[in-house]
């Protein structure tokens, strides 16, 4: 029993390395590797996923974890030694039910479509696109036969983004959400404020948005030796190590507030990845998020609650109005703030504003669920998602660029996994609801620039919890109920009928 | 047959996809890695060394490598197949010699020998560092006898870097290159140029140094698509494809022309690296280069041979004084060349000059051949240093920090690897001498800023061989003979002796 408690301590600790060096490829690219490098790193990135899988679901492994959950064994196994072997066991069991040259295909498959989806976007012609999608979506429905969760077909996505979420529990929740959102943007749309809102034409270059993000990366508390930041077209955050956690940030210069927000949003992710369950749970399953929807709700959490509030922007007012930035004087508080939280509805998904962003991803789930469940085709998807988008939003995309081609997740085979940036933006709001609750004091801290309490509050709530329980259970823990949209529009109808002088 | 000869060719390409992990992994260490991602790291490059030292002498490798070199397959064998099969043989055999427990232990001495001669260094106490040297020499000692090959013991020490080269060809090559080099410092040191020669106080700042590089990189004609520079404390050059090879340099604005030399001199490192035989050999270990004295002629080609003559001073010169950098206007064209060949002994190897330069790596080599034979003893290494650099140089050291404690090549096991140093500077010089013979108009070519015919040369002549022969016949193949060093003191005797004005 001890030699096949080593065997799997051993094995996570040389997955959890492998996934590191993982990781560090994947930032390279995206961030300083040389352009026709890509040949070589796709081989580099192919090679590390085949080794991790075929140690994931090697024999070995397989039967030192069965020995242990055995009753007789795994009763005397040490608490902690039970939640590592318990976790496994279901990873390791769900990982196995997929044949390793399933995963290669796809893989191959995934590698030729995100190009195929590349060159569909950049020439606006979904045609391009559409087989390989077609094929993604063949092999979307053949793992969901292989998975095989009870319930909707689709569940079986879920659970790889959200273990234990269903289409039953989202639906109903994402319905809500829905009907609440559109009355909360049909009210702010007739409100005098939103019909006379305007650009600000705020300038900051590339070198003072980066004095920025560095300024509020030192005060949300992101240690200068164990993390950093760079540049990429897409913000990200990656784990290279336990003690090195990496954020990328973009500057534009005709959006200045946009590296602000994306650093903000990283920051969340970083802290929650630096300060996650380690001590004897290090380089173990359990020291991770126990899911995606709970990793995102720490980025929404930072980005909207805090750092679109108005307590933080009355600490960071006056920073910004420092004469080293040079910020149009007359651009006073209130302006700039109600600038901040403009509601605005648009095309774009990762340029939509906290209200409407929701309502881009309750169009995804939908449309992801019909194309799985045969009751849409994938060329009947871009008219679809034209109709629904001027439906949600009232607004019509001009070409299928700022449509349906505007997302890359699809050509990566991820199905299911846009449900997480809604259920994310929930779990924060209720986190942020039973924050405030139990820190009466904390507006007065944000105002301060102090969130040394916020970031204990999630450690002892969130961080430490790792993977040792389910995200739901956690969020049952912090606010004794699980996913609930209400605390989310109820703090956005709040927030935004304030902002635009509505009653 | 085939079925060995593709699995080879699939095993070669497999260690050659780690290789490049491996390479990705240093180059972020020293570049951009957090401080305290340090630990994991080290896990992370020992996992891959050890992956691939596991391939590299398994036994399914080995029998398919043995079965092809048998006559009556090898003699089926297209000359391609031939070429690879037999460095393969050869390489592999030694890689098997050495237990993997061995390889093991060693890599964790070096891991705790470099940080005790770090802190060693750092706080001037030679005696933290020498038990850990000890350990090391015994090490070496043991992977001698191991290795076994015939002559002097460090003969097996010195084929790791340079495949075939002796005890006996160096000491006769480098006593003759002692004596020369003696010779013409002395006579530069009676010369009144010298007595009189002063700092220039030069100072440029960081950005136009950085400038400065990118106007070198680009002229060198180092593709941007497959390469870039960074920062770093010691300058390196590494390969993490073949389309994507790296250098980096160290900006010292008390040193302004340190990041230019260096950036030239890993350029010449990259040029190789990125040109150096591909097409059906590429991902084999014929894509490489002979020998690491080959590897540094050609960054002490351009550094030296290049980058500090006279030619490449009327090209570069105009550049310099334009007025975006600002440089005092009283520098004449004579003076900055003499400055930037300035002869001065000093007491550290990397800022020595290029007369000296050798002189420093001499050194090394005698009291490494005495360690290894235990002639000499770890203790009374520092005395014998500071006896010795005297005897060479007339200059003292105050401290072992800038006497035996200045390298970390000792602490991280390289035994052998000073004297490529060397080697590389000889070979630069029998190269040159060469090329100058072949492209009579090489001179106003330089001066003209324009490198293409001298790339394409040493395209022709070194590049294009890549492992095919070793180094030895690469030079003799170009020069008629093997190294010879009397070709390089010639050629230090002609230039020092112009700018010092002597007869």
């Amino acid at each position: 029993m001890n030699d096949s408690l080593k065997f799997i301590y051993n094995q996570q600790k040389e997955l959890s390395t492998y996934s590191g060096i993982s990781a560090l490829l994947g930032w390279d690219q995206m961030t300083y590797m040389p352009k026709l490098g890509i040949d070589k790193r796709s081989q580099q990135n192919s090679l590390i996923s085949r080794i991790m899988h075929e140690k994931i679901i090697s024999n070995e492994f397989w039967n030192h974890i069965k020995k242990l959950v055995k009753p007789n064994n795994f009763d005397k196994l040490q608490i902690k030694d039970q939640i590592v072997v318990k976790r496994l066991y279901k990873d390791v069991q769900k990982s196995r039910k997929i044949p390793s040259k399933f995963v290669e295909e796809l893989s191959k498959t995934t590698t030729i479509s995100y190009n195929a989806w590349e060159e569909s976007r950049n020439k606006n012609n979904y045609k391009i696109f559409s087989p390989h999608l077609e094929k993604i979506i063949d092999f979307k429905k053949k793992y969901c036969d292989i998975i095989n969760i009870p319930g909707h077909i689709y569940n079986s996505l879920l659970d790889d983004y959200e273990e234990g979420m269903t289409v039953k529990v989202l639906k109903e929740e994402f319905n809500h959400l829905e009907i609440k959102l559109t009355q909360i943007l049909n009210k702010i749309k007739k409100c005098e404020k939103y019909k006379n809102q305007n650009n600000l034409n705020i300038e900051i270059n590339s070198k003072k948005q980066q004095k920025i993000c560095d300024f509020i990366i030192s005060k949300m508390g992101l240690p200068r030796d164990k993390s950093r930041i760079d540049i990429s077209t897409h913000p990200f955050t990656t784990s290279i190590g336990n003690n090195d956690v990496r954020i990328t940030t973009n500057i534009k210069n005709t959006k200045p507030f946009f590296s602000l927000f994306s650093t903000v949003h990283e920051s969340g992710h970083a802290l929650y990845e630096l300060g996650i369950l380690k001590g004897e749970y290090l380089d173990t399953v359990i020291s991770d998020a126990p899911s995606l929807g709970m990793h995102e709700s720490q980025s929404r959490f930072w980005e909207n609650m805090i750092g679109k509030s108005i307590s933080f922007w009355k600490f960071f007012y006056p920073y910004l109005m420092k004469k080293e930035f040079k910020i149009n004087n007359k651009i006073n508080f209130d302006l700039l703030y109600d600038y901040i939280n403009q509601v605005k509805p648009s095309l774009i998904r990762i340029e939509a504003d906290e209200l409407t962003y929701c309502l881009h991803v309750i169009l995804r789930f939908n449309l992801e669920l019909d194309l799985i469940s045969d009751k849409l085709t994938v060329s009947e998807l871009p008219q679809l998602w034209n109709e629904k988008i001027y439906k949600l939003l009232g607004v019509k995309p001009n070409n299928d660029k700022d449509g349906v081609l505007q997302d890359m997740h699809w050509s990566g085979g991820n199905f299911g996994y846009f449900p997480t940036y809604a259920i994310g933006s929930i779990y924060a709001a209720q986190i942020f609801d039973k924050l405030q609750k139990e820190i009466p004091t904390v507006n007065n801290e944000i105002e301060l620039g102090d969130f040394s309490n916020i970031i204990n509050w999630l450690k002892i709530n969130i961080y430490n919890k790792g993977r040792i329980i389910t995200a739901d259970e956690v969020i049952k823990n912090i606010c004794g109920e699980n996913l609930n949209s209400e605390v989310y529009t109820k703090y956005l109808k709040k927030k935004y009928f304030k902002i635009y002088d509505c009653n």
